[in-house]
């Protein structure tokens, strides 16, 4: 058997090796406090289960509509229409099974080969890993560290467009930074959008995983719905990860194609879940409230505490579950500049398990071997409990410390 | 928003058209007779259900791995050994949202732009359309009816591979022709495909819905178990259509490219409903039993009125719960050469709805267009009672005969 070429551009979620080398350690006895996980250590709200079970058993067993169920669909575009201001209906909503897939079929729908396509690094490495997997070119923007925030520089990405660029991914809310631009920049990156006529993926996965304040979608902005796939997902706001259901939100021309799509690859998602998905949108909130408070006080304590540690600092997002703390000092009071190494110390010394920037794409030119480099850990505090958290800290703070 | 050039070469399953269709009679008040559904009208086991949702109380609601739960992956490795002969073990599964995700994967990981795939036609039309939209070239290979089977004729595709051949599907226990190869045809396969070093992938969706006799995998032959990826699916044998979940079976090398086509395009299949599958590998099996009895009593009713009407003839296949009656005679008797004015005239006429051959791939040449065209429609009795099924066909032989 000889594997496909272009499998060599396939990229992957490198953090799946984190996982495994926090479980060889908790293997050998020792305790670890999961700070590199994505998903969540919180139960999905009781409604939703009970309005699944409830479908289980009316045989909503058999295959549903590629597009997903009508009255979920209908439901999704009214509470995204509330949210964003849009005017969405039943036809601009295919379902998935995630969030994910909304990524790999955006391309395959709207990208050619040769195109380039603008994504954020650091950001979610699935984006770099399937625009060059199939065919595309991949140009990184980034963030910067700010005053109180990772922000964009709208300059700079718009000096990286050139009459080949088709796309751009921009994922607002942002993993691994937590970072979320003004409603300024925000207006500035739609009209720098329209003027090169791009089009969009806007990944917002994190869109209602927020603590203060009120998010802002770019599909928000006037002429931006037609230009704009969203990534919906209900893993994160009602803590159903596992369960796989989410949405591509966008234009219709676009949704039939996905839904083209579905047909070819899943046919469509799990049919029963789907109730449970209703529920969720249509049902008693107290549980996705009781989510976003658990979540609230995991980052202000985790967040306290990195910055007790002499030698970091670190952003208090407003919303997403992941810090993005700066640690050049830190690793270089202890002797180490390799990234790998200090992460695999950590976990050897203390049991704090975390990703570091490697995680999140390719590392930039001039970004580590420049003269001033800035080295970045994620921490993620949506699968560890508050009283781990402290712990974890406190033993994270006197290893460094020592 | 400009679409991807390659969307061209995207096919889909047009037999949801026919579903669409057919809705609109019942909506007009009509009775509707389902014979185009490939889903089932059929309940999942009670212990399955009960298993999953014993899984969803016990928060089994998080991420899984992206290769699915061991537990599952192993059972379902012994299950295959027991039925197959093979050595499979977990390192050989991947857990998959359905049996169809395998079909896109399969292509992904091991086709190349250019190569040729020779694929069933009349045959599931995803293969065709998959091959084509990832750059690959489909040549088809057909069926011929035979004394009481439709076969393949080994030679015939024998002479259709050049040495730009890699892969070939084969989807014994076929939809639509229900054709089942006997053990020397396969044998005399698996020859051809080792001779010219194919690669094949292996779709066993049907392989335990079963009537009579044992079902045979070309991943027993000596050697091919390493040249097969199976498609294997939950779907058909324990009534589970809309839980979406399958498995990709295979050398390790091969699984393992998939497992990371999975990172890239769901993350994980949905963790609950894994725990229902380990109930329905592993419980009580009298459900899936039922399951074969209630569409064996369909088969013999349908293939036996089938028969009863003049100009058609059709086989009884041992497996599958699809029929593929020649309906050559009865056409012309009614003045019709065209498929689609056929099929909707007997929707309007009698309510039965069915697809036809041009539903299975694009016809091949000569085969309308020569000098004594066969024609073929087929009926699926997965989604309708017998009461329903002699009643629909009762209509359909008087409107026939009349």
């Amino acid at each position: 058997m000889e594997l496909a070429k272009r499998l060599s551009k396939l990229g992957t979620e490198t953090a799946f090796a984190v996982s495994t080398e926090a479980a060889k350690h908790t293997e050998k006895g020792n305790k670890v406090y999961p700070f590199h996980l994505g998903d969540m250590n919180i139960k999905t709200p009781e409604n939703i289960i009970e309005a699944t079970i409830k479908a289980m058993k009316a045989a909503k067993t058999g295959y549903c509509p590629n597009y997903g169920i009508s009255q979920l669909r209908e439901i999704l575009a009214e509470d995204i229409n509330r949210s964003h201001g849009t005017d969405y209906t039943i036809d601009n909503v295919a379902i998935q099974p995630g969030g994910k897939p909304t990524i790999s079929k955006f391309f395959m729908a709207v990208m050619n080969s040769g195109d380039e396509v603008l994504y954020p690094n650091p950001g979610y490495p699935i984006y770099e890993s399937q625009i060059e997997f199939q065919g595309g070119k991949a140009l990184p923007y980034t963030y910067h560290e700010g005053k109180d925030n990772f922000e964009l520089d709208i300059d700079e990405i718009d000096k990286r467009i050139t009459p080949r660029t088709k796309l751009i991914v921009v994922n607002d809310l942002q993993n691994p930074t937590g970072a979320e631009a003004s409603p300024q920049e925000l207006g500035a990156l739609a009209e720098l959008i329209k003027r090169h006529n791009l089009f969009v993926l806007c990944d917002e996965a994190y869109f209602d995983i927020r603590y203060e304040g009120k998010s802002l979608s770019l599909a928000s902005f006037p002429g931006m719905a037609q230009r704009c796939l969203l990534l919906y997902t209900f893993s994160k706001k009602y803590a159903m990860t596992g369960w796989r259901l989410g949405a591509a939100i966008g234009p219709k021309e676009l949704i039939d194609v996905i839904a083209k799509l579905n047909v070819n690859d899943e046919s469509c998602s799990n049919h029963f879940i789907q109730y449970g998905a209703i529920e969720a949108l249509t049902g008693d909130q107290s549980g996705s409230k009781e989510i976003v408070n658990t979540l609230r006080e995991r980052r202000d304590i985790a967040v306290s505490m990195l910055n007790s540690i002499d030698g970091i600092r670190c952003y208090k997002p407003n919303a997403t579950f992941y810090l993005f703390p700066n640690v050049t000092e830190a690793m270089g009071r202890k002797g180490f500049s390799d990234y790998e190494r200090f992460r695999r110390a950590a976990l050897r010394e203390t049991g704090v398990s975390f990703c570091t920037r490697l995680h999140f794409g390719r590392p930039l030119p001039g970004e580590m071997d420049g003269p001033d480099p800035q080295l970045y850990i994620r921490f993620a505090y949506s699968g560890i409990d508050v009283s781990d958290i402290k712990e974890g800290l406190t033993r994270l703070k006197e290893w460094l410390d020592s």
